[in-house]
């Protein structure tokens, strides 16, 4: 049976007969359908009966349902109510938007609205770099998507993109203390989200760029980096490239290779694919065959779209041609970002010895750790349930603030680099080891360590707005 | 000596020797020059000398500048550090983005982000109406201009628009509890507004317009009420309107005149000016004499703008012509939203008994209350150091409360008239008198009582969102 997971975990409020043994035949029966009791809570009491509150995780929507179900048969039970906790913490959004200072008088009032602020506006309005000193723009970021390309959801518009948006929001705030407003739009085609971006720009200090289809997303990317004077990053491109090659940086320590010496196959040539690609071979990587569904990618290969043109024209120097299982033989490290189940334990088995797998497809994987396990050296996935969770939260956050923090005006390749250097160096020397490539979404020091060295990264690039 | 505001406060830092005299003989000082010392705080001290902070209120940045250097050349006086107040309070912006829950865990984070939002994202892709249910589309308002007529400081442009937007932002989470997203757009006309805020559409459950410039902006509001499915609203034009209407229902119980029956002279056909003689209206006006710079339209003056020509055929039925002098001879009432000082105590002298005068031009009304007491019944201002301010602040956060409460797709005329009905009748009668025909911004029932009559009003013109 699948694991019962808080996504899907419901509250049951149940008035239960106050006698021993019906509590404990509840929790038995809950267990039999596969949920999982996490929680208890008394409501109420009447001698004769307690209501309670019972939180079950549960390992499905289906499963959810049958544990209802059965609760509702369970003798001495009476099921009062049942919430989807996921939807309930969702109501009416996961955001506020609060004033950073009480209103509590006409004077508060005065200074912060007329006839005070104009004061503040006519100073932008003669120096437009003041916005960035006195206003949001100092610390906010958009999250910016068209909905074309949502988790594993695909093109399934702005509206269902919220919540995703939203919780990218929370995650900006909670962890680097960027405010972070969902920006999601209604619109077809790279042009129109490009000059909507474009309009939006007065009031943001940076472009968090969200769930956009490729190939769309190189090119939106691009040109708002050319247009734009704030910072412009597509996460799912450099986000999963960043926290990536800081896990095979701490991966190769442990196998004792060097990056410039490895072969790394690429499983998957869409936005993120193409952008581990890039980082790698910034970061000295000796060579890397990058495989789409056709095969490997290599020069002369007919019909490639500019961004797999790209990857024949900078990786594959020996060009080698053939399937994933074919070029994967006798190479060092595997990453994919591309479909679950597509390597087996033999695939492995065929790779040099010490090998990596990053099997980073969601939220299924290329191939599950268990499955490799005394096969590979390092192993790791997209996942929160494995070790060695390659989570772009590791990474954005930080990139955000450092940029912030320094007036950045884009973020370079360096400035990347210098994050995953960060990320790498947030696991101790003492802690480095198999299970720990890369530190805990939760370790307290990545932000800060990150954010300094992109805010350092930028101004020895000199992307640094001039004061 | 004009009014120390808060609003061209300072803090004023100083090392005072300890000894009798020197505080006082600083606060001396500094009221020469037009400060007001409105708070003192000790910061430290070493025996010999008191670091303290001071706040002195001043009338204007060249006045706090005097304050200043007249403090530097005080006896025993050492200045450590001088900040604007107001500034400082903008400093990085005024509002911040929170996450309504905490992220502990990774059980949190699998509810708020992956993989659990997918679920949420998945309802809402099968059903739109479900993003006012479980995003903070629920309570989301953008507050959006394109800073062409910001306050009275004109075409400014986005950027130094923000902190105004900022500033509303403010209000509206602190009077009406509205989560209120600044959108500065860099447009040029309204083709390029309307379509932009169309595509922002996803994510809000209200648009109040703000500080566009006529006539662009009753354009920008009727295609945008067209095209969207959330309410739309010009608060320069409605909430000034609503708020005066209110204040008129109030006046004119104290001179025991009826709406009907009264002659209103309007001065200024702008935004404010045409939205106040429709709710006059519509509201059952008897007659409306609408005065420009060239004097009275009326029906046959010849080059008018539409919604110049809308007040010709709709008002002054008795085709009344000349200057705003010659017009307001007789007249009840007086609405100014045009120009300072352009009344004197004699015009108001030949209105009708009872004259009821509100003069909106801010900072400097048509007319100031000391030049016509005794003359006038019933006197009101857009401006807070006045009886009577017409604030837009007791209409907005209350409409769009009660919008969004209703699930209302728009916002109707109808419910225009309940906000104005709900001000006014937040006055008590045993409290209403000439020096209190509305309630001050801060009255705590106003946003409620709006919000509900505004509900009411939209449930009975069948704007409401079906579930």
């Amino acid at each position: 049976m699948p694991a019962a997971l808080a996504a899907y975990s419901i509250r049951l409020r149940a008035r239960i007969r106050n006698r021993p043994g019906v509590l404990g035949s509840l929790a038995t029966a809950i267990g039999t359908v596969g949920g999982n009791l996490m929680g208890i809570e008394m409501v109420a009491t009447d001698g004769a009966t307690v209501t309670r509150d019972l939180v079950v995780y549960c390992p499905s929507e289906a499963r959810a349902r049958d544990v209802e179900s059965t609760a509702r048969h369970v003798d001495g039970i009476e099921v009062l109510e049942v919430e989807d906790r996921t939807f309930a913490l969702h109501r009416r959004g996961k955001l506020s938007i609060e004033s950073k200072r009480p209103l509590r008088d006409r004077d508060d009032l005065a200074m912060a609205y007329t006839p005070g602020v104009a004061r503040v506006c006519t100073a932008i309005a003669g120096d437009s770099r003041l916005a960035h000193r006195f206003t949001m723009k100092a610390n906010t970021v958009a999250v910016v998507t068209d909905g074309t390309a949502v988790l594993g959801l695909g093109d399934i518009g702005p509206e269902a993109a919220l919540p995703v948006m939203e919780g990218k929001a929370v995650l900006f705030k909670e962890f680097g203390g960027v405010d972070a407003v969902p920006v999601c739009l209604r619109v077809s085609g790279a042009d129109e989200l490009v000059e909507t971006v474009r309009r939006l720009e007065p009031m943001f200090g940076g472009i968090n760029l969200e769930d956009i289809a490729a190939p769309r997303c190189f090119e939106v990317e691009e040109r708002l980096t050319d247009l734009l004077s704030i910072p412009v990053f597509h996460d799912d491109q450099h986000g999963t490239a960043v926290v990536a090659l800081a896990a095979l940086r701490n991966a190769l320590k442990l196998v004792d290779k060097r990056l410039e010496d490895i072969r790394i196959v690429l499983s998957g040539a869409g936005a993120a694919g193409v952008a581990i690609a890039k980082i790698m071979l910034s970061a000295g990587a000796g060579d890397i065959v990058a495989v789409d569904r056709k095969g490997a990618i290599h020069a002369g290969r007919e019909g490639l779209d500019p961004s797999k043109q790209w990857l024949a024209d900078n990786t594959n120097q020996d060009r080698r041609s053939g399937g994933l299982q074919e070029v994967l033989a006798g190479a060092d490290a595997f990453i994919g970002v591309s479909a679950p189940g597509l390597l087996s334990r033999e695939d492995v088995e065929k790779m040099a010895e010490g090998s990596i797998v990053f099997a980073l497809a969601n939220p299924v994987p290329e191939v599950l750790p268990e499955e490799v396990e005394g096969v590979v050296a390092v192993m790791a996935t997209g996942r929160s349930d494995y070790p060695n969770q390659i989570n772009n939260v590791l990474c954005f956050p930080g990139i955000f603030r450092g940029a912030l923090d320094a007036g950045a005006t884009r973020i370079t390749e360096g400035m990347k680099l210098a994050a995953a250097d960060a990320i790498a160096a947030a696991v101790p020397p003492d802690e480095l080891s198999t299970v720990e490539v890369v530190p805990s979404v939760f370790h307290p020091g990545v932000v800060g360590t990150v954010a300094e060295g992109v805010a350092r990264a930028a101004a020895a690039d000199g992307v640094v707005r001039a004061e």
